[in-house]
């Protein structure tokens, strides 16, 4: 496994002709969530490249940028057991330097959901992995469905701007009681560990009642809301959109996603789940 | 000579192995002055596509797009004898789907200058001529300096964005009085036509004032403008800024270069000059 610093170095990779290159873009501190994305990339391409890259432009200004974990010497141990190739490394004055001006912005979709409460969000997202696609030069990019609007978002993007990269959503992956892996949950303090299940049990509830018949939008929210303030979250968005689009959908079909974004404590939670069982 | 009219079609488009792709974005109705980018292409470049798109994204609400001059078939001859190898004509319909979303912004740059008057001008061009690199994967792209601002925005963009490709810059071709060429100049008549090349006249005019010794830019600034004046243009702007970042400029310097844009009778032209004679 190699260590590319730089940008100019990970853009030399003369990688082998024909060879199926796939990446996987996280922001580090890594957990089986993003280890069964590696695991996609490595079962189907020749060369699989990981990016770890802390992205300011997408953190809000009273958001975590500073506290975000870090521990660069555990991810490598980690990604040289997942087999992956290179992992890139680049540093926030070589991705941004100070006269730094480009932004790609994927409108409305952008706006909504996790976009209302941060604004910028999407646009630092988009921009940054449009970059890392421009250096990297995959094939396939592999991402979580867990940031469902994230996936959404790029997807469009890819498509809008005539790139050559296939955006592969994968399997969210969750803790034994169902809590959605991410990097945030070590932010959860005693009780709240527990607590942070409800996004989990809302999810399952919503598919429940979905699969016994309910269809009316509206109330399969409004039980997922009460399971949420039973358990001291602060909802942000419960929402059930069309998975194509992201538009909010009244009456729940085969295409029907139930979106969450919650507090518990200090970090902010989202989980989504299909409402097809 | 291929002519290629589909997004998927130009994408399959298989370069031989190491060929050096050079590519010129057009609006079409063809002049000497793209004819001279071909050139350019052709000459340090194994395949040239030129494509040829009247990009409805940069055009303002109240301005040309309905009107502006095409004449494909005229244009397949020149390119034909120019020996360019694909002549890219997509649909806007194609370009552009119902839904499109995603727009890139070079912030700052794009303000100026004409984007004061062309609000969302170069977000437009930034747009269009990303997804043409993006279908046509060129190792260079060929631009005229008639559109100054437009080639600094756009090697901007791919700096920023880390772009491969290498956007070059070719000397602005003029008419036999100095009139610097362009589709617009169609829409010139009569005694505008004459009128039109006060714009050439106030640049030279500066060049020969910064040659002489004069280096306060605000009485270049008043000689140019008094030469507009005289001939009925309306004035848009006229500027020195520092051609490496279009900054303006107080006292002029080898990397000065005068900037005009102005209405004669119905068209507004632009035009630039390097200040180092």
């Amino acid at each position: 496994m190699q260590i590319v610093r730089s940008i100019p170095q990970m853009r030399a990779v003369n990688y082998p002709v024909a060879a199926k290159v796939g990446f996987v873009p996280t922001m580090g501190y890594l957990h089986e969530g993003h280890l069964s994305l590696v695991d996609a990339s490595v079962k189907s391409s020749d060369i699989t490249v990981v990016s770890i890259f802390v992205n300011p432009a997408q953190f809000g200004p009273s958001e975590d940028l500073g506290s975000y974990p870090r521990d660069f010497e555990r991810d490598l141990a980690l990604l040289e057991e997942s087999n992956a190739d290179y992992v890139f490394f680049p540093s926030a004055e070589e991705m941004y330097p100070p006269d730094y001006k480009t932004w790609v912005q994927v409108e409305d979709i952008s706006r909504i959901l996790c976009g209302i409460s941060r604004p910028e969000h999407f646009k630092g997202v988009s921009t940054v992995v449009l970059k890392l696609l421009n250096i990297v030069r995959p094939q396939s990019m592999y991402m979580g469905e867990k940031d469902f609007q994230q996936l959404t978002v790029l997807q469009r993007m890819a498509q809008d701007l005539n790139l050559a990269v296939k955006i592969i959503g994968c399997p969210i992956v969750r803790e034994e009681d169902g809590l959605a892996k991410s990097s945030r949950n070590l932010y959860l303090q005693g009780i709240q560990r527990e607590q942070a299940t409800c996004l989990y049990k809302a999810l399952m509830n919503s598919q429940k009642m979905a699969a016994a018949g309910e269809q009316a939008a509206d109330k399969i929210i409004a039980a997922a809301q009460k399971i949420l303030l039973d358990s001291q979250a602060k909802v942000d968005y419960i929402k059930i959109v069309d998975a194509r689009d992201l538009s909010e959908t009244d009456k729940v079909d085969e295409y029907s996603r139930m979106l969450i974004a919650a507090w518990v404590g200090k970090p902010r939670l989202i989980d989504n789940m299909s409402l097809k069982a």
